[in-house]
C-alpha cells in the first residue's frame, strides 16, 4: 500500500486534502482510481488506512477508514551528525539514513569536508527534505526524521544533550567498538547521538575535541569505510545495538 | 598509500611488473614518480611495500622493499548471496559487499528478480571483477572476494557446505534477529552464508525451500529495507555479530 506523509492541517474530520504534489502523484504517477486504498501518516506517529475518492477527474481526496499500526520506529531516537560533502553522496546519505532509522540527521561541515558552504540553501533543504520524505514513505517509517540546516563542527560537537550517548566514529581509533561502550552503561540512554567524518576523515584535533565534550571515540571495525558507508553502517549499527534483547 | 591487487605472476622475487592497467593507472591517473611507494597485494593475504622504478617513461615497475601487516579481512569468511538487480544497483552491492568484507558474492536470480537472464557474460564478469578490485583495494582489504557467476536460486538455496551458519533474510520474519542464532550456537561457525532478496522481496514458497535447505530464517528489523540496503546491512550486522568480543 501507498504510503504518504501529509502536514496535520491536510487532515480535517476523516477528509484528507492532499497537498497539490501528492495529489499529481496519486493521480498522474500512481494512477490510482476511486476506492483505491493508499495509508496517510500526519507524523505524530499515526497512520490511517485512506480510501481514495475524486471530487472531479483532476481532485483526489481522501476518506479515513481507520487506524493502521506504526511499528518502524526505533525504540529509541537516534541522531546523526553526517558530513556535508558531493550532492550525489550526501543524497545518497539522507536517503539511507532515513530508511535505516535515524530521528534526526544534521550535515556536519568537519576541517576535511570537500564542500565547506552551502550556497542556496533554502532551495537545497527543500530538495533534502523531499529525498527524506520519500524515503520515509517507502521504508515504512511512522515519523519523519527532523533534518536541521548543516552546523559547523565545534558547534556539532557541542551538542548540549546530557541525556544522549554521544558516539564518534574514528577510523584512528581500533579498540573500541560500539558494544563495549554500550555494556559500560549503568542504563539505557534515553536517545543517541553518533557523528561520522567525511571523505579525508576527522583529524586528530577533532576528535580531541569531541573527546573534552564527552563523546566516546569508537570504532566500525577493521576495513577503510567510504564516507557515506560510514554514516550508513554507524546508524545500522548503533540502531542494532540499542534494539538488542527488546525486539 | 595506495593500493593494488596484482596476479600471482607478476611478482618475481622482489620485482613486480604491473599488469598495463594498473601501470597506466600509476603513471597517467595517479602520476606517481620514481621511488614513490604502493602497497602490493598478491591475493594471498600478503601485503608489500614496494618502490616505483621507471625503466623508461612509460613502464613503471616496482621493488618490493618489505613486508606490510593485513589487518582488514573478516575473522570468519562471509559468503554473500546478493540479487541480481538492474545494473546500477547491483554494481552498487558489489562495490559496498566488499567494501564491508564479504568473502564470496554470488549473485542470484530468485522468483522476483528484476533482471532474469545476463547477456554478455564474459564482458560483465570482467567489468564486476574490476569493481570489486578497486573497492578491495581502497577499503584496504587483503585478499579480493571471489565473484560467482549468476546462479539460480534453486541452486542458491542448495549450497552444500554443511559447515556453514546459513541466515536467510526475509522480511516477512519479524521475530528472529541475527544475535539470537548466534546465541543459539553450541559453537563459533567456520563460515557464515547470507542471502537478501531482490526489489520485490522473496516469496514464501522460496523462504520455505530455505527452511528445508538448512537456512536460519532472520529479520534485518522493523524497517522495509530496498533490495541494495538490506543487501549491504546483512552483511554489515552479520560480520559485527561475528566479530563480537573478538575485536
Amino acid at each position: 500500500m501507498n504510503r504518504f506523509f501529509v502536514p496535520p492541517e491536510s487532515i480535517n474530520g476523516t477528509r484528507v486534502v492532499f497537498p497539490d504534489e501528492i495529489a499529481d502523484q496519486i493521480r498522474l504517477v500512481l494512477r490510482l482510481k476511486e476506492e483505491d486504498q493508499v495509508c496517510v501518516l500526519d507524523n505524530s506517529g499515526k497512520a490511517y488506512r485512506v480510501s481514495l475518492r475524486y471530487a472531479n477527474e483532476k481532485n483526489p481526496f481522501g476518506e479515513i477508514i481507520g487506524e493502521m499500526p506504526v511499528e518502524a520506529e526505533p525504540l529509541i531516537p537516534i541522531i546523526s551528525f553526517i558530513p556535508l560533502t558531493k550532492r550525489e553522496k550526501f543524497e545518497w546519505m539522507l536517503q539511507k539514513c532515513t530508511e535505516v532509522g535515524a530521528s534526526c540527521i544534521v550535515p556536519t561541515i568537519s576541517e576535511r569536508c570537500l564542500i565547506r558552504e552551502v550556497r542556496d540553501l533554502d532551495s537545497k533543504m527543500e530538495r533534502w527534505q523531499k529525498i527524506v520524505r520519500e524515503a520515509a514513505e517507502q521504508s515504512g517509517r511512522g515519523i519523519l526524521p527532523s533534518l536541521k540546516i548543516p552546523l559547523n563542527f565545534s558547534s556539532a560537537v557541542q551538542t548540549p544533550d546530557s541525556n544522549t550517548l554521544k558516539l564518534f566514529f574514528w577510523e584512528e581509533e581500533k579498540d573500541l567498538p560500539i558494544y563495549r561502550v554500550y555494556r559500560s552503561l549503568g542504563e539505557k540512554p534515553n536517545s543517541i547521538t553518533i557523528m561520522t567524518g567525511p571523505e579525508g576523515g576527522f583529524s586528530s584535533e577533532e576528535a580531541a575535541l569531541a573527546k573534552q565534550n564527552g563523546w566516546h571515540i569508537v570504532t566500525l571495525g577493521k576495513r577503510i569505510l567510504r564516507a557515506e558507508t560510514a554514516a550508513l553502517a554507524a546508524l545500522l549499527l548503533t540502531i542494532y545495538e540499542s534494539e538488542r534483547d527488546e525486539i
